[in-house]
């Protein structure tokens, strides 16, 4: 167990070169400070994200890294200034650890958009030291960070909420779209998409799955629940559906024509990207234009809205679709993630891998 | 003057093929129907999308076509079911004279929305004849599409308002903008762009003129009264100003990259396009993600907001810049106009000219 006095050893599972593959790694985890909580990790989820961070996809990574931003423990140890949370408790740490606290976003609780926010791993502490993610024994992070996972929602069903999950909900809460009678379709059915469609649902919104093939059907409309499913090469069924959704979430991480997805939108619709891509997407103006629709993105949610959200998932029992893999399975995992070969999110089972 | 009874003939300038040169043309007109208002023309304007129609540039134009949908007349006879207008007053007529009354927008006061919208000119109105603008002595109406000059404002003002005013008016009032400490950027200063500077200083807020050169400054700070004027191909102009805007408001006709604009807003910030650009446009989806920025556009205004920017307008005592011409000076003003060899606007003094 940690102490405020003292930093202490932990092996994680770390990258430690752009191969992205992991193996054992021991570093220091700083002590418990005033505002700190000390987590011992049950569950951690892997993300496409992690994929591209461990492999330097977007040239900024350092080594050795351990990922993991889906993070799901019990508190071990708090700081004397910190109320919120009792000792034994199951919480939870998503994309952050830090921010500047001082600006805009920081003031008005949407603290994921301070331009001095810091990340749970890749990323340097406010004391100069690398921050290391959740495929490790320990977390020590600060409260403004920590969320509580509610009593009634399963540990390891909570782990991909942090992120998949809340980057679903954040967009919803932000425009409005937090109330039944909304047509919303989900475009790309990975991580984020999956949580699209369940959040969406328990929302009470109708909701259409859009994919390039008729392949998923059978699970967007049976095991996720969707109502409809479109089909995006066929132009007789994107015809019929032409201005018929409020919203769509377009998850797909790679670049894709917007057009066909625009069309979709009612007058004032939103297309809202939740996937970095590198490439340059193209629209054509007079597709806004004509019915003020808009093309906007999100990036996962405030702490405000991550608590929010898995009340909200434990009030009308929202579950991923999860598949709970041993730490020695990572890179396999993250392999078949890749091939897109998982439904739909692994979460490593942390506490009970050895180390 | 027209009957309940007769249609009668009028002769207009019109547009005779893709050379875009008006000259005069004699049509008919319908009789008053019930619902209509007959509107005697005083003044008119001339607006970038009447080149577009005239010359043929989206290749829809049907000829002959009387151009002009800024339109500014007296009432010459209202129909039986008319209440909202009486003989003598003095009214306007903007791009829009139709439209379903059944789909959503028509139902939520966007008709300008309606798939089915009719256009003042270049269009096939409910009875089967082609729609004219306002380049001509006298409009028949429906009196859903009139919309009436407040007393006090001057009536060649008021003609670049009914399409340039409202185009500003409409995205400030539905984006929620319409208050005092926004800050706001203007991108292009022309017909749109000064109402842009004006109306956003009247409504109280802060404005930033973007330009590529520093060739308009003078007439941006003094003439129009912006607050600050940014040269877009200043990199350092440009690095202070980062994250500093609420909105833009993008009144450029032309391709042009958009991350050197969105770099400009805050969080949260939008920016608004307001010229139809027939070439494919390019963002990246990280500049919109990680500050929930947005790409949006906006189509003139509905005719509640276009009455109530009259009102504002009025109010406010914002005038438009314009240079008076007769009818037969519109070729010349169109060959100026295309140059952007205008501050701002062109107004024909239509009730003034021989036809």
């Amino acid at each position: 167990m940690g102490s405020l006095e003292n930093e202490r050893s932990v092996t994680g599972w770390a990258a430690k070169d752009p191969s992205g593959i992991l193996s054992p790694y021991t570093y220091t985890l700083r002590k418990t400070g005033p505002e700190d909580v000390c987590i011992k990790v049950l569950h951690c989820g892997i993300c496409h994200t992690d994929i591209h961070q461990t492999k330097n996809h977007l040239g900024m990574s350092n080594y050795p890294m351990v990922p993991g931003h889906e993070v799901v423990g019990e508190v071990e140890e708090v700081g004397s200034n910190v109320t919120k949370f009792r000792v034994g408790e199951a919480v939870g740490v998503g994309c952050l650890v830090g921010c500047c606290r001082s600006c805009e976003p920081c003031n008005s609780s949407k603290e994921q958009y301070c331009n001095k926010r810091i990340w749970s791993y890749n990323d340097i502490y406010d004391d100069g030291q690398p921050t290391q993610g959740g495929f490790a024994p320990a977390m020590v992070v600060h409260q403004q960070f920590v969320v509580r996972i509610p009593e009634g929602l399963a540990l390891e069903q909570a782990a991909p909420l942090l992120c998949a999950g809340v980057t679903v909900y954040s967009p919803l809460k932000h425009f409005g779209l937090i109330k039944s009678g909304v047509r919303g379709g989900i475009l790309g059915l990975g991580g984020v998409g999956h949580m699209g469609v369940k959040i969406a649902k328990a929302v009470g919104h109708h909701v259409t799955v859009i994919s390039s093939s008729d392949r998923k059907r059978e699970e967007a409309m049976e095991h996720l629940g969707a109502d409809e499913y479109l089909v995006s090469s066929d132009a007789t069924q994107m015809q019929v559906a032409t201005e018929s959704l409020d919203y769509i979430l377009d998850t797909i991480p790679v670049n894709h024509p917007l057009e066909p997805y625009i069309s979709l939108l009612k007058v004032d619709g939103k297309l809202i990207i939740t996937g970095v891509i590198s490439t340059p997407m193209q629209f054509i103006t007079p597709m806004l234009m004509l019915g003020r629709k808009s093309i906007t993105g999100s990036f996962i949610g405030s702490m405000e809205e991550t608590q929010e959200m898995l009340e909200f998932c434990k009030e009308k029992s929202v579950e991923s679709k999860i598949e709970i893999v041993k730490m020695d399975y990572v890179n396999t995992a993250i392999e078949r993630l890749e091939k897109n070969d998982v439904r739909y999110r692994f979460v490593v089972d942390v506490a009970g891998s050895k180390f």
